[in-house]
């Protein structure tokens, strides 16, 4: 099942789409409830359905449009990208080998999602070197605290796509990297969510074009630490709520893979396509202080 | 003004402290205002406060039970204990020297966050090696984004005690330290905050005893950034919210600064204390897996 968030005669709706991809079918949700996004679908049992809406007459808006706590993100999670982010001079992580030996958690602030098709800002006061990641995002259904990785996949409810947009100076000023990943805009996400049955966490491409050049293009077999060991490790000892966006990790070919970086400018088209989900398209904009 | 979250009668409410400590009195706020804590009181004027009711008789809850997302914390803020978390094989920022040249910013998830008296639950199968960190805590009360140094204590609402409870095992594991900072319970927060005016950045004395030993007795004018240059620093970029905590980092003393470590067993009890903001008491509690 292909489902969205959108907006329509002014007001936010969360739908089915159908496997043509023409139309949108909202569920009958409350208004309260469907401004939490698709998060309102999960936990229950699912509501029932409106009459389909022709899609390129909504505004699809992200799947879950204000996260409930900050996204879970995976850094330096393909061996490619690792090797890439280690020789880059902004990785703080660097002085332990380029390719972690655990998985590296951080976090960025839920206010920095915004839907499909608007701007990332640029402030060139703030940031000169802000860069595009290409990512997979788990939603979280079931919570827990302590869930194996036999379990793992049991408690995903589906997954979407995030673009998670990094400042690299500020990522490596700071040494951590809250400040460098949750600038204002920073993680663009949708528009589409799948549930989990609808991909192949072996098998699925992914891929970044910036002005229509292909700059990643990997698969998300290829995840150092895998879905099911990022749940394990996290709820450890932090249980995870139903909801939680966690955001996988990118491939190589990041603006800072190459020589000299490619970091994004004002009028820049960024797209990230996963198969089986879609395409996240946002131009680049930049903005006075 | 001093003010609490407290539970009487089954229900939440926000009340005033007297001077004496004796009574509080609930501002009059819905139910779900209460539900906030302290929140319902920023960006409006007070609300009117019913009768005063004995402190003795109410439970004291964390001023913000649950913080609308990740808690901003500052890590290595004072030179004394980044010259002891340098020194003690966990520190995976230490390549870039024991004293930060710019602030350190992390984040602990909001579920973290218990009352005063409630227990930090320890799990022996997650860490072994669990440490207290007495901080200041600001409260935005004014959000924005680039807010300068100079007009930063405009858009501070108030303060509160936290005690950022910490793996030092997985804050090292992990590389970046949301996890080793996010287990679950390690956030004990409050139990008062005080309104802006009513402390002294530049003089206000704050400390840690563990069963009764003073293990950590330093002062908030001590601090390597400053309240104002904290903020300015994650505004730059990164527009903050009315309600948002910000924990301003720890001074010498903490467990990992002693030859052995002292880390939190089942049985300790950690107090927390800053002048003219009062006292957090926590017990430790061993936890099955």
């Amino acid at each position: 099942m292909k489902v969205a968030t959108f907006r329509f005669a002014g007001e936010r709706h969360v739908g089915v789409v159908d496997d043509a991809g023409l139309t949108i079918a909202p569920f009958d949700l409350t208004q309260d409830e469907a401004e939490q996004g698709i998060t309102a679908l999960i936990g229950r049992s699912l509501p029932g359905q409106r009459s389909p809406i022709p899609l390129d007459r909504v505004t699809l808006e992200a799947p879950i449009p204000r996260p409930r706590r900050n996204i879970f993100c995976v850094g330096k999670n393909y061996f490619d990208h690792a090797h890439e982010f280690a020789k880059s001079g902004f990785d703080s992580s660097a002085a332990n080998g380029a390719v972690p030996k655990e998985p590296i958690i951080f976090s960025k602030v839920p206010e920095t999602v915004i839907a499909d098709a608007m701007p990332i800002h640029i402030d060139p006061a703030v940031s000169a070197a802000i860069d595009y990641e290409a990512e997979l995002a788990v939603i979280i259904g079931t919570g827990g605290r302590g869930i194996s990785r036999e379990s793992a996949l049991d408690h995903v409810w589906g997954y979407t796509i995030v673009n998670d947009v990094t400042a690299r100076d500020l990522q490596g000023r700071y040494s951590q990297w809250l400040i460098g990943k949750s600038q204002d805009t920073f993680c663009p996400m949708g528009p589409f969510a799948v549930t989990r049955d609808d991909l192949d966490l072996a098998t699925t491409g992914i891929r970044c074009f910036v002005n229509g050049e292909l700059r990643q293009d990997s698969n998300t077999g290829l995840l150092i630490f895998d879905v099911p060991t990022i749940i394990a490790t996290i709820s450890a000892g932090v249980t995870l709520q139903p909801g939680d966006v966690i955001a996988t990790g990118t491939p190589a070919g990041v603006g800072i893979g190459f020589q000299p970086p490619k970091y994004l400018k004002d009028g820049d088209v960024v797209r990230v396509e996963i198969d089986g989900i879609g395409a996240l398209q946002n131009g680049v904009h930049e903005v006075q202080a």
